[in-house]
């Protein structure tokens, strides 16, 4: 039960908006699989696309009509109809009608000098314009979301005719009417006393927010209007947009539930933020943001020794919010700054007798910094972070001897690139292993050339797998002489684990971060059954 | 001259703060280039280290005395006192004043959670401690700002001692009283009201702010607060800081000078933001942030088809402000979504007869699309993109022929890595080229090899340098056997270009960029000769 919680509905543009950000582009396939992802969390609305001008989203509603969605409207995205065109025969209305969709949001223009100077079209031309666009769709049984774009640039310079445009739009029939700060200019004080004035002057409409961070506000700006009455609020999930991005959604939807006593999703569903977040940036092959509030890796991560020390103690001390309530998890970091705690909390379940003053610790922090010099970061790489470890207190025993490898890379003509890779190792019994195999690529080939020469001794190789592989180049102006740290997380299907290499060359980097990886297995399968054999004991 | 404006003054932490980022780790050196472009951009105040918990930054601060500061205070960061210490045998506020510097600032605690949970003292020792430690500084001839750690959540929960908390300062002669939301839970309304009451509780005094951003309100909570009276602002460069980061200086200035009408570092000194905002990424090692408010590489990039249309008919449209205000620029952006226009404005210095029904536009526009689809990206490659425009027409003419190629890395027992490339081309006179070089890893001994094959028909290569080589990993979850993609930023001196190869093999990746580099120089230079032949006649 909600009680006598305010309810906020959310409107997702990250299809739409989030799909027009640099570098990114969803595929009909990703569209689909988000759709189903906002439905499931909750969204209440979800704007799927712009079916006149970008021809690929047709399919995407045809083939979105085949889904059973429990909360989410789907709903196509257009444009006012065009100057000197009746509603009835401009195509990008046509266009928003023709996907069959129940409700859609058009928009118009607010601001005169838009009007005057974009538009080209008198400033009642312009109302007229909304006016008709809406009453349009509705006569066809749509309900329209109104998008005021610019609204809050109009107001400022015409406030009376910024209402008047929203007016146009309600006596249309617009259901909702939604002040866009479309250049993201605005900032938080400014929202409020416009979003204050238009929840007055339209006291039956649902008024909507939708904001822009260039100003490095979008989200305080959409919370404000919130405080204002403001009922309907835009974004996109991890901020995704033009420019500087849209108002992010998995900040906006935690604030909003956790801290303004508003019914948004639902506790339950918001659990589920932190993945849905994951999921959009893998749909959108962008990386995650760290450091994104609430949901990124670094969002519960602790580094300075102080803040460790007293995250341990007490975890509210330096957390706004229970993580797990968002679907996220507390970290401690490994770091120069860290110190001598964050060494015992990543070794303790291996090593349980050292504690802060014990010499081991002093030799592993010793290393630890001499490595994070050279460039390692062991924050995602916690097996090479153990095996570091122990080559500091002298405790490693390599499972195999590395002899050598090489690797040849070719290509003649118009033939397809040949990449094989030889692998010399000595195996625990001193035998000599050689091995070959080609593979997509070097590091490829290297891998699959390593497994075979490891095979005979270690057949559980067969069972691991690599499940990501990252490059990062760490002083790029030195271009192709430049370092690179490669981190390789791998998996058994039941445990992942990531390990690190640093080199000059990628192939040695690479090589470092794989024999780790198979050191750390072998290490990880001897532990389990040292572990097993005591408890029959 | 300012006239009537507000003057806000600006307190940096990206060296402190900053360097608690996960992933972030200045250099002494680093450190003391940064000091240096703040104190040019007219920042008031740099917090520089932390001499007590961390030595490295002791070096740093006796260093930094070498330097000539024209606006800049640099001061150390330390806490209060330790309980059950006197002042002047607390190791942490003597290395303070061991850095000799004339302003210091530390941190207490206004929450009384804090105090007796963390701390574990009684309430009236945490304000003795507090008293105690900013009078012994204030003694030692030392002016003192005092940061109230988690003064929100205090003053949430016991108003009265928190401002009794900052009393206890302001007694020991603080000369500062900075209110800091340290676990960045707090909104923008709260902000607003605390401040309010501290501004008016203390009004002989400057008050100041510090906001992180784990609700994504830290620039709006730094604003609010402006707005209330607080006069001191407190953040890093993009944002750098622990989990979420703190609250980022490169938005904060410019809305402050450009929107709310406040002095604070000026506006000549403006113009170098961007400048700054990139010098701090590089220094940190640090990835810029394309869609950083002001800043960013896409915070002026326009990319969707109406908003390029209206973008060229006039910038305020869509920009809040001009890009130059900032030492930003604009940018049109090649995608699927730009359509022609982007693609003429991209070619029509080299092809200007074109416009935007012609079918060789066309034709660029349906590859580009394939290309984009590939996992190609031309947004930072204009180079690759010309070229790819020339191929759509047919205009193309290879500069040379490529036959093949050939590296061999290896590796044996302890010797170092060895790479070695052969390549064979046809030049345009038909001769064939053959060419082997070494090089520190693969990708640099094919552009060795490569540059020895051109050497005697393009001697300009000798000239040509690349800048930066960057990986991006497209499906990391294919493991090695990921598509890669390369970026590679050549310059002769004269003009940098841009290029990018993708393949499974991130050898052929590059070589692809590679060859690309010096297609495009060769081109240059033919287009050059040609211009300058035209202009003779």
């Amino acid at each position: 039960m909600t009680g006598a919680k305010r309810t906020v509905e959310v409107c997702d543009e990250t299809l739409r908006d989030g799909g027009q950000a640099e570098g990114i582009a969803f595929s009909v396939e990703s569209k689909l699989i988000l759709l189903q992802a906002f439905d499931e969390i909750g969204i209440h609305f979800v704007v799927g696309g712009w079916p006149f001008s970008n021809p690929r989203d047709i399919e995407f509603f045809k083939r979105a009509k085949e889904l059973d969605l429990k909360t989410a409207n789907l709903m196509p995205f257009g444009s006012t109809r065009r100057k000197n065109l009746p509603p009835d025969e401009d195509p990008n209305l046509l266009a928003l009608v023709d996907t069959g969709c129940r409700y859609a949001t058009i928009f118009g223009k607010s601001w005169t000098f838009h009007a005057t100077e974009i538009l080209r079209v008198s400033l009642e031309e312009n109302l007229e314009m909304i006016r008709s666009s809406v009453d349009f769709l509705t006569q066809r049984g749509m309900n329209v979301l109104y998008d005021a774009e610019h609204f809050f640039d109009g107001y400022r310079h015409d406030a009376e005719y910024a209402l008047a445009s929203l007016r146009a739009a309600a006596e249309g029939g617009a259901c909702r009417l939604v002040l866009c700060d479309t250049n993201g200019g605005a900032l938080p004080s400014q929202i409020a006393a416009a979003a204050a004035q238009v929840c007055e002057a339209f006291p039956d409409h649902t008024i909507g927010i939708h904001t822009h961070n260039d100003s490095g506000t979008a989200v305080a700006n959409t919370l404000m209007a919130v405080e204002q009455g403001v009922a309907h609020v835009q974004g996109t999930f991890n901020g995704h947009g033009e420019r500087c991005g849209n108002a992010d959604l998995c900040a906006i939807i935690p604030n909003l539930e956790l801290k303004m006593d508003c019914d948004v999703v639902g506790r339950d569903n918001l659990q589920e933020l932190t993945r849905v977040s994951r999921l959009v940036n893998e749909m959108a092959n962008h990386a995650h943001n760290d450091k994104a509030p609430y949901v990124g890796r670094s969002a519960f991560a602790h580094k300075g020794g102080v803040h460790i020390d007293a995250a341990r103690k007490n975890s509210l001390s330096y957390e706004h919010i229970k993580p797990e309530t968002v679907g996220n998890v507390q970290r401690v970091l490994i770091s120069d700054q860290a110190g001598r705690s964050a060494i015992i909390e990543k070794i303790e379940s291996d090593y349980p007798h050292l504690d802060k003053r014990s010499p081991e610790v002093q030799r592993i922090y010793e290393r630890l910094k001499e490595a994070e010099q050279f460039g390692y970061e062991f924050e995602g790489a916690d097996a090479s972070f153990l095996l570091l470890a122990q080559k500091a207190m002298g405790h490693f025993q390599p499972a195999f001897k590395r002899v050598g490898f090489r690797i040849i890379v070719e290509k003649f003509l118009t033939r397809d690139m040949r990449s094989e890779a030889t692998v010399k190792i000595l195996d625990p019994s001193g035998a000599e292993e050689h091995s070959a195999a080609e593979g997509n690529g070097p590091i490829n080939a290297l891998d699959s050339a390593l497994r075979k020469a490891l095979d005979r001794f270690y057949p559980q190789f067969q069972h691991v797998f690599l499940q990501d592989y990252n490059v990062r180049v760490l002083d790029s102006q030195r271009s192709t002489a430049a370092r690179v740290r490669v981190l390789i997380n791998s998996s058994d299907g039941e445990d992942t684990w990531g390990t690190v290499g640093v080199s000059e060359n990628i192939i040695e980097a690479s090589w470092e971060a794989l024999v780790d990886s198979f050191e750390y297995k072998i290490y990880k399968d001897e532990r389990e059954r040292k572990r097993n054999g005591q408890q029959t004991k």
